[in-house]
Parts: C-alpha cells; structure tokens; sequence
C-alpha cells in the first residue's frame, strides 16, 4: 500500500482554504487524515471532503506533532504564531500568507525552482502572493529566450483579494446601487462597486503597499537578475474574482516574438491566447493554468515585450502552487 | 458689445458631444447661434442649450461658410469625410475623433502647448484622446523636474469610452447577471460586466489597438523628449465613467518627491491627493481637474517615479480640452 500522510489546512474556511482542500481531494493527494483548522468564528464550521463533512476545529490547541505538513492559508499574524509551532513539533509548513521574509522560509514555486528537499526535516516554505506566482510561471518560460532588464507590473487584483468578505462587499454594493439604493461601504472606506480603486490597503511612509512589497521582492528572489529591477503597482478592480497583469518587459535585445510564442505555447502551466485576448470570466476561472495574450513588441521598440495575464487567483495564484510544492516534496 | 461667435457641435448627441455643449454653456463661450449636428439616428433629437431645446440638424447638408469654429466629436470616418468640408467653406475645425495625423491637424493642448494662432486662417485642430490628454495634463506639469527618459502606463478606460452604447451595454450585463438571467453580450463580444477585458477594439497584425498607438503617438508629439520612449496598454474596466491611468515614469536622474508634489499642487488642472488615492467615483466625476495620487519613487529605485492618475474621460479628458482650446483661439 502507497505510503499516506496526515496533513492539516490551517485556515480551510477561506477562498483560499477551500481550493485548497478541493485540490488535494480532486488531484488524490495521498492523505491518510485531514485536519481542518481556523481560528475565531470559523471553528465548528464544515466543510465535504471525499464525501464527508469534515468538521473545523481551532488551531490553537491542535497538536501538530500527529502530522506532516500543514498548509497556512490565513492573515499574516495568524502564521507568524502558529507555524513557528507547528514547525517545533516536527511538522512542515507550506505558508500562503507572506508572513515570512526572504530569510525566514524557503520560498519555492514549482514552475521555478522545485525544492530539492522532502518531508524528512521540518522546513518553513512560502509560496509567492498570487500575482507574483503568475507572473513567475511566466517569466520562468521566457527565461531561456528573453534577457530580463526591467519590468513593470500594474496588477488588477479582484474582490477574492480581499478574502470572502471583500466578494461579499462587492456583490452587497453592486445590487444597492442597481437598486437605487445608496451604497454603504463596509469593509472598504469607499464605494468599490463600478469604481477602480488604485491601492490596495494601507501604504507604508514610502507609499508602496504590503502586497506591492511582496510581489517585487518574491519576483526578485526567484529571478535574481530582476531584482531591484520590477515596478508594481497592485489596485483593485470591481471584478469578484481573478487576477489581470498588464505587464511590460524590457530586455536587453530584441525580443523575438516567434520564439516567445512557442515558449509560451510548450509551457505547461500556460496556455497561449493568439488572435484573441483572455479573460477571467470565460477563460481563467477555475482553471489550473495562467492564461497569456496580447503578446507584442512596444510600438517603436524591439527591445520591448508586453504581455496580458489572467488567471484564476484562488485556485491557480495560491491554491494550486502549495498543493503542487507539497507534490514534490512528498515525491522524494 | 463683445464679439460673439457661431459655431457648431458635430456629434452633439453622443457622450462627448453633450458635455461639450455643456461646457460651452457653463463657461459662457461667446457664442452667437449655436448648431448642433449628427448623423443617423440621432437627426432630430433636442438638447437644451441656454433654456432653449435645440434640434439636432444632419451635418451632411450643413453649410459650414455660415461658421467660424466646428467640434467633431464623431466616429473617425465621419470627421474625414465632413472636416475637410467645413475648413474648404472657411470654417476651423477642433476634432476629437483622432482621424488626423501629425501631419494633417495640429495637435494641441492648452495646459502644454496653447496655440499661437487664432480663427482667422481656417485651421484642422485636433486634441489628444482622454488618456493622452490626461497624462499629458500631469506630464507638462513635471517637466521642468523630472528628466523623462522613458514612460509605461497601463490605462484602465471605462465603458464610456465606447460611447452611449458602452454604458448601457455594462448596465444590461450586469442588471441580467444580478437577477441571476444569463448574460446575453450585444456591443461586445463577451461578457463585460465583473470582468477585465485586456483590449480595447481589434488588434492590428503587430498586436496593437489604435487607442494605444493613438496615445503613444500623441504623448510623443506633445513631449517629444519622450517619442519612441511610451509603452501604453489600454484595458476596459467594467465601470461606467473614468478613466484611471497607473503610470511608471522613469527620469535619467533620482526624483525628488517634494518638487513632484509642489509642481502638481501648483498646477491648475490637477488636484494632488496625499495620504490617501483618488478615485473617480466620489473625486473626479464631473471635476475639471485630473486627480493624482500615490506618488512614489520605485521600491528600489530613485529615478523611478510611481503615479496613479484618475480623471473624468468624457468632460476633463476630452471636452474641456477642447472647449478650453476654442477658448484660447478667441483671445487672439
């Protein structure tokens, strides 16, 4: 009989949460138990896994010396208290939250650079915030035919951002304003319904926000050729779900398009969009690849590349990416 | 008693059109008769202009030598078939519709480069489409502080960039999305409502759409400094008003923030918002000024400079220019 593993999902009850489960039913991730846990209100809650309602319990008081690894998907604080724990029992964290800094956890995307460990040492892994882990599948695939100088991102996140609670901001004032009722935000400070909104939390004394940080620092540790050298503004579209990049690549010779096509093309977690755009509704949503379009020189430079990029934030920027680490690891 | 002035609105009845009339009420534009023109459908139609109903009359047989000055705020095909006629019979021309090349119109921007001439030679004028105008609006601001060496903006255009139509198509969608009927696209060819859409009309064989090198060309013209040195893509949002551009200047020097910020604070049409970001619903709407925010200089790089610009595209970005061109042509 193949070898099992006890894993928990700290954090089940999110977006996030519950791709994750999702996924590793749906990829038949070799479980022996499944942990569900949370904290605050979501304890008790359920959720089905392989036909049954597995039950959510706290984590505080879970015992993470019974199991092997735990996915943390949940606010930064909530890792930053737990995992260390979980790691001092002997189990391995694959940490969504971007809790943990360059030094701290062993950020890995598979796409990228796939762990050469296992589940045999405890270990502290990160996986990039949803836009960086796009833009890396990405980049990866144009690695060997594009030599990276610059880039700059402006990344249109969606409600799923924001968790359960900003979906649900979205869908609350969109249908006060269709009903000429007037709009209360809640969760946000203004209206967010049919309105761009060019920040995304608050900004630091330099002006830049967290997911901002994250993402050029987490693009820069997996290619170190850009760091220091990628611009990203992240704002937030009344979209519910999924990731839009605009993005524009400098390099340091002209960008042969052939060539970046059929890289795109042969990449398997990509699919190329030719004579056409892709969009979330209708392409990327609930699919478990990065969709990649309007792939174009600059107007008066070669040197340039301009990419679309749309993907399914919940499921392929984070879910799909720890499930996927966590693939290989037990692979070794 | 002051000179006044007969002119024509062509278009009136789109968009652009209206608020031009607007506008020209609003800021008493010396104007004598007033003609308002269209084509199609939209013959017949009325629109009040100082407590009046005026009847909106076919510009096919209008006779442009009764004239001084004509708006075309039409479809590009129009404007090159009915502009040429209205500057033979002596009639000056400020078209909105882009359908004139460098070399045909003068391009013109008051807040940049106001005109030296006057109405008295029948002249073709053209003003920037929104985005350009609005970048254009802040770049002129800056240009005496910040050495441009190279531009990337990602232009997020709403739905009214597609005119009337645009707004009522975004309105149906997602009226029939929230009463839970599928949705059934018309004016475009997939679903718009809560949905990105990473291009803005059909591509040409190089990927481009004509907004895009619309932008590119005009931003290089205004600000040849910066010719060959734009990078512009334009998305469609699914909001209904606005335009937001997120923008990465990079200068050939650090940029100091302070003198950034004295110069869009000291100039006319711009409102700088510190310590929070503008947006259009709740600033810009129905505002004569563009709204800058987050300004910053690039995570690790002090000769990058961050903004994000949002603006009214239908009255700042396109009719005001034009208007407040008109306004300068009759100083003279």
């Amino acid at each position: 009989m193949a070898e099992t593993f006890d894993i928990a999902v700290v954090g089940a009850t999110g977006l996030q949460g519950e791709a994750l489960v999702e996924l590793l039913e749906e990829r038949e991730f070799p479980i022996g138990d499944l942990h569900l846990l949370a904290s605050g209100d979501n304890i008790g809650k359920t959720l089905p896994f392989r036909g049954r309602n597995l039950r959510v319990r706290d984590v505080a008081g879970f015992d993470f010396s019974t199991i092997r690894l735990a996915f943390f998907s949940v606010a930064a604080d909530v890792s930053l208290e737990q995992a260390p724990r979980a790691l001092a029992a002997g189990c391995s964290v694959i940490d969504l939250s971007g809790a943990f800094a360059a030094g701290q956890a062993t950020l890995a995307q598979v796409a990228v650079n796939p762990p050469a460990g296992d589940l045999s040492v405890p270990t502290l892994f990160a996986v990039p915030c949803a836009p960086a882990a796009e833009l890396a599948e990405v980049l990866a695939a144009l690695r060997a035919h594009v030599s990276f100088e610059r880039l700059v991102v402006t990344a249109c996140l969606s409600a799923s951002a924001l968790g359960r609670e900003g979906v649900q901001e979205l869908a609350r004032q969109t249908s006060e304003l269709l009903n000429a009722r007037p709009v209360e935000p809640r969760l946000l400070d203004r209206q967010f319904a049919f309105n761009m909104l060019g920040q995304v939390g608050e900004a630091d004394g330099e002006g830049h926000v967290s997911i901002e940080r994250r993402l050029v620092c987490e693009v820069g540790q997996l290619f170190p050729e850009l760091a220091g050298r990628v611009s990203a503004s992240c704002v937030l579209a009344p979209v519910f779900f999924g990731d839009t990049l605009s993005v524009t690549l400098r390099s340091t010779a002209p960008v042969a398009l052939d060539a970046v096509r059929s890289a795109l093309d042969a990449a398997s977690g990509i699919e190329l969009v030719e004579d056409d755009y892709p969009t979330v509704i209708g392409d990327a949503l609930g699919q478990d690849v990065v969709y990649v379009g309007r792939v174009r020189n600059g107007i008066d430079d070669p040197c340039e590349l301009n990419l679309w990029i749309v993907s399914d934030n919940v499921r392929k920027g984070a879910a799909l990416n720890a499930v996927g680490l966590a693939e290989s690891l037990i692979k070794h």
